[in-house]
């Protein structure tokens, strides 16, 4: 045992994870264990593995590996996650999880808040 | 509906979770709702809410105001999350959560599981 | 010398800085002194302290406290930076600063550069 | 103009950095330039370019391409960053910059302030 490991566990470093997704994946239909799907991909990707299987993210989570394909295959059909096709080098091709259309969902989700609100302004003040 | 909204929700920044904690969790005998509990403490007290309440953490999550207070009660009981005291100006005293704790039980796990590896590694060199 | 050290040291944690920004620091006239007094108002703001002295940002940089003061005055006098101010309780005001005029700064730059790029395919498809 | 273009610059993220560099960069010798050629490093490695060069690094900079390699080769001799080899598949050798060094370096000033600090109030007790 010695300070090497410390380096190492504090080379990893951090995922970003932005305020607004943390406090609004609920207003998006997404459950805690959805969400935490969510974020493993986000974690994976941010490590350098951009198409992780149910297994690696079962590794890291309580859910079984059937119950990460379950929640995988529910967030690629409702339009959270996509996968899209990288071209390599000597076009190779490989595939990687996009996390695009959940930001997409979640500014159509504060669009239609934010305009709501302007609505009940203006219905207040015509009153 | 203009630009001004998409500057303050660009505004609000991120929460920075370290990967370690995102791989671990499960280690930690912490669940994906548990986890997510702290997940949502940590995102209040960067935002300057330093002891959130159950019905405020309820509030970005699916889970019952109920339901968060058990699960806070069970991490404070299980020593994941502590409550500090913090005196301020004209000695008001304010209660705030750390996390201090969870971080001592992931190095624990961490240097134990090293230990682990380094006497698996002796042990096959001697045979 | 033990391991509570390294717990506190990483129990610091981050700031998340925006990719964009240190992509486009630049392309808003700013340079890389100017662009880190920005970081260490942000990293202080992160840290609880809201309005950090010239001789706080000083104290985490090679510049002198002269050099931070007219860099701040500059901040503010360009509109990267604002001072803004809080009420707490017992009607206590506080001041603090605030980036949100670096953003606005950031998008108008982004939008301009995309009408520009918007134009140039057009014209180009015109002839 | 729509909102495609925000979701983009939402999408690009954020990178995470220990507040205890920001906080100490200065401690390890680094002035403001230099650090700042750490950062836009640690940016290249987090966007998936991880040998950007000097070209690279100065299109985000008001620094020479002239300038990033000297700073480059400054940082590379005096141990702030390392390069590594990585082996892909097909054996490609691919280099990659490391901030291990950086890492190694900043616990080693921290520790030894740690103690110093401990010395200094032994000799108090002692006293």
């Amino acid at each position: 045992m010695n300070y090497d490991n410390f380096i190492d566990w504090f080379q990893q470093g951090s995922v970003a994870i932005p305020k607004l997704l943390l406090q609004n994946y609920k207003n998006l239909n997404l459950n805690e264990e959805e969400f935490m799907v969510v974020l493993q991909v986000l974690n994976f990707i941010e490590s350098g593995n951009t198409f992780p299987t149910p297994t690696e993210l079962s590794s890291n989570m309580t859910l079984s590996t059937t119950r990460c394909t379950e929640i995988l295959r529910h967030l690629l059909q409702k339009g959270y996650l996509a996968i899209e096709e990288d071209y390599h080098e000597k076009s190779i091709i490989v595939e990687k999880y996009s996390l695009k259309p959940l930001w997409v969902k979640l500014f159509h989700y504060l669009m239609s808040e934010t305009i709501e609100q302007e609505k009940t302004v203006v219905q207040r003040e015509e009153q």
